[in-house]
């Protein structure tokens, strides 16, 4: 996904690019972050990796999809660990299976990417009403599962929202880099602190 | 604010009108909800009220003051109910004490009025936008206040964004219908849902 290893030996040969798809993620949020979304065209972010606008458009539908290309993926991986979580866990703890997919999945991703990602998207107000959106959308989901695990409506929606706020907060200490151990540890610490606020800890 | 008792026995007294920002309030989220937020100006929906454009301009700066006038005066409540809690009282347990602030002043305003400013919002990208930047601004103040009471960063965070997460799903419920006790009420017992839920009940 994320990830822009490339193969230094390998030249460019023909129209064929090693990792073509690494190479425009990471030119372009590097791209996006500097200038502002609005302020870089496709064809600026191809140039910036050395390949063609044409060859942008083979990788990605657009800009966004630079961005939330992912987004999709994600949410399956959650539900996934929300649904498969054993019978007899709670809602947080079903939740939590849910989040341990989630950072298992974006761990992956280089963290200074991750970090650039989020700068791009904090600096404009339609690129945060997405990411609030999906989270929205994420919870929505979650909520759903848990109602069909036999959760009740209010604690299904509390336990879900309560969950992708752990979520947002764990990825924002991670790729903000004010924590530096890994995503999963980060995110378990991050569910464990919302385990103890409530509890009266 | 959003009460709007016109007394009848009243007529059009020169100028002045008995309760017009109550009227104007009214008129404009009957309207807005009816049309949606870009599709009606300040002329009609003073026009609804019996009023001039001018006096909706005395009472409110744009339209949007008609949907965020309150905000600064919520917030301020929210988070003097956090910093006046019992100094033994836990985050969550301060955080509980804003939210009761908040619904004490929030459950003054008419039902029917707040489920079309929810309507209105959730139509608009843009007031979406501002509605979940308005709740992010309490959640940071909220963690700020519980940094001051010495609650340590990644527990004010989660206590502060779960506290907001409570505030949301009990202002839906309420405004809804979908649950017809009354707001103080829904508040407490979504909060007791949080405490449920994180502890595993």
């Amino acid at each position: 996904m994320m990830s822009a290893t490339v193969n230094s030996t390998m030249g460019v040969v023909g129209r064929w690019q090693p990792d073509s798809r690494g190479r425009l993620q990471e030119a372009a949020l590097a791209l996006l972050a500097e200038r502002g979304f609005d302020q870089a065209t496709a064809a600026e972010i191809a140039a910036r990796a050395g390949l063609t606008e044409r060859t942008f458009f083979r990788h990605f539908a657009d800009k966004r999809e630079v961005l939330f290309g992912g987004s999709d993926l994600l949410r399956e991986r959650i539900l996934t660990g929300v649904v498969t979580a054993p019978e007899e866990s709670g809602p947080l703890d079903a939740v939590a299976a849910g989040l341990d997919a989630a950072a298992a999945m974006l761990g992956e991703f280089r963290r200074d990417l991750a970090r650039q990602r989020q700068a791009v998207i904090a600096a404009n107000s339609e690129l945060r009403e997405r990411e609030l959106a999906k989270m929205a959308d994420y919870a929505a989901g979650v909520a759903a599962a848990l109602r069909q695990r036999g959760v009740g409506e209010l604690q299904a929606t509390i336990a879900a929202e309560a969950g992708m706020t752990v979520l947002r907060v764990a990825l924002e200490r991670w790729a903000s880099g004010q924590d530096d151990r890994d995503l999963a540890t980060i995110m378990q610490d991050s569910m464990a602190g919302l385990r103890a606020v409530a509890s009266g800890a």
